[in-house]
């Protein structure tokens, strides 16, 4: 049987999975990162978490296709991770340490939002596509291009920055520095500035009675029909769908896929995504494309460090 | 020496040329288009120009390796014309009527604006690129997308439609239905729509003494330090920018090329352009992609026929 090593570097946990040539998790684990420690003690626990789970399966390191790894950061083709926040890591050459720690074995590395990408295009919601688009709604918004198979890095290596596409000419401040971006709109952040400011006026909605405002309390409260959610998820949704119909409009992938923490709420969200994406998509150009909910969660990045070596 | 034959086929002209391997043209001629004979006779005319041009270069059918052509319309990858409003064309198999009259040549058959994008990626302004993005700026914005050397089609094989990205929600109804497409903003009647406002909420300007308005108008009269001309130049080139940012932002290009009528006037258009486009980047993604000018001007049409066969 085919198969490769999948690891998902984060912030707390460093997930690891043995994924088959078809996508399947045959074994999986997960230890702390212990981020405090550095780079190489990182690269010491990702070696043992690959050994054990190879150990467990009862087979050797020369049997895996390889181990490929995402991490929360930007990333070059050489395999330095050039910035990674949650790690407190600047240009670390975190390949080379691998492969150091794994001779003979082939190393690849990626950033996690376009491993997750190329996992839902060879496994998940776009299983053997094309073209497919991941937007990560959390907060933040991340995402992955993936073009004829490939993660599309372009020439900064960095592309797929869906989150930082301008959607609204001279719009709210974004964390980047820009104003109007995707993300200052529709990110957590965005989505819970817009329901406060609808309560500040003075509306009437449910949502004054709940504890601490999160993106849940507004999506439970629009279920319930309240107003000043409801508009709030329109408010969201209409941004997204724009961003989603400008990816339409340029590149007519096969897939779009919305994955993240915030699409938990489903449907709630993702039909109003998708009128929205109707109304401001190049007529011919929407039918060809499917927008769906993706599908592997939070094994998405695992599979994706398999697919960068199968 | 490897050549193709290259057709540009316009709503007036058909152009034809044998270009080298490496871009070069070697020999060019145009014949009318009359279109209103219908597509049989315009394959005719096709097959006449091809062999007149063979014949001049001292050339047979066979030392050719094939023959592109660029269709102002949308294709299918059958090598069906769907729509060529200015031919007056539905649905015609030109890609076979082709066939039928050169036995033995390859033919291919393609959107023009998608032909000026890889010709421009392969002997323009991007020779040997991976990516490259066209915008064609006149009365309405066309372009073409080029990915890893090849044009990139889509889902929907219509891909590349730069000019119905939504650059402001809610703008200015263009002529596809929507609202606040870079079209309706930034091509020609958008620059008029916005120039004519400011004339007629009695704003000063030299443009009140030329004759009707033109893009050429207002390009020379923003030269000259008029402020009417250099608002308009200011607010259609700012959403220009916008989506080259978006472009850069997701795609992250090797390079951006403008091109098109309008993009005869140059740094005038182009400055402000980039300047646009650095706003609204991502930090870390501007700098990676090169913004300049469509270089092959009217050949690029044929000679990007002649690659999507050599």
């Amino acid at each position: 049987m085919i198969f490769a090593l999948g690891i998902d570097l984060g912030g707390t946990d460093i997930k690891g999975a043995i994924v088959s040539s078809d996508g399947e998790i045959l074994r999986q684990d997960r230890v702390a990162t212990e981020a405090s420690n550095g780079a190489d003690a990182v690269a010491d626990r990702i070696v043992s978490l690959a050994t054990d789970l190879l150990d467990s399966q009862g087979a050797s390191p020369t049997e895996a296709t390889g181990l490929g790894i995402g991490v929360p950061g930007v990333t070059r083709a050489d395999g330095t991770v050039v910035l990674a926040p949650n790690l407190d890591w600047h240009h670390v050459p975190f390949k080379s340490k691998l492969q150091q720690r794994l001779p003979g074995m082939r190393v690849e590395i990626d950033n996690d939002a376009n491993l997750a990408a190329l996992a839902e295009a060879r496994a998940g919601i776009g299983a053997g596509c094309d073209t497919l688009v991941l937007l990560t709604l959390g907060t933040g918004i991340g995402g992955g291009v993936v073009i004829d198979g490939s993660i599309h890095h372009g020439a900064s290596h960095s592309a797929g920055e869906v989150g930082h596409m301008t959607v609204l000419p001279g719009g709210p401040l974004c964390g980047c520095g820009k104003r109007g971006c995707l993300e200052a709109l529709s990110a957590t952040s965005g989505m819970l500035d817009h329901a406060r400011q609808s309560l500040e006026a003075g509306e009437k909605s449910t949502l004054s009675d709940v504890g601490p405002l999160t993106p849940k309390a507004i999506c439970d409260a629009a279920h319930k029909g309240d107003r000043v959610a409801t508009k709030t998820i329109d408010h969201v949704t209409n941004y997204i769908g724009i961003a989603v119909a400008n990816l339409l409009n340029v590149l007519s992938p096969d897939v779009v896929a919305i994955g993240g923490g915030i699409s938990a709420a489903g449907d709630l969200l993702l039909n109003p995504i998708v009128a929205s994406a109707r109304t401001h998509t190049l007529e011919g150009l929407f039918e060809s494309t499917t927008i769906g909910l993706a599908e592997l969660g939070n094994d998405a990045g695992s599979i994706g460090g398999a697919y960068l070596v199968l």
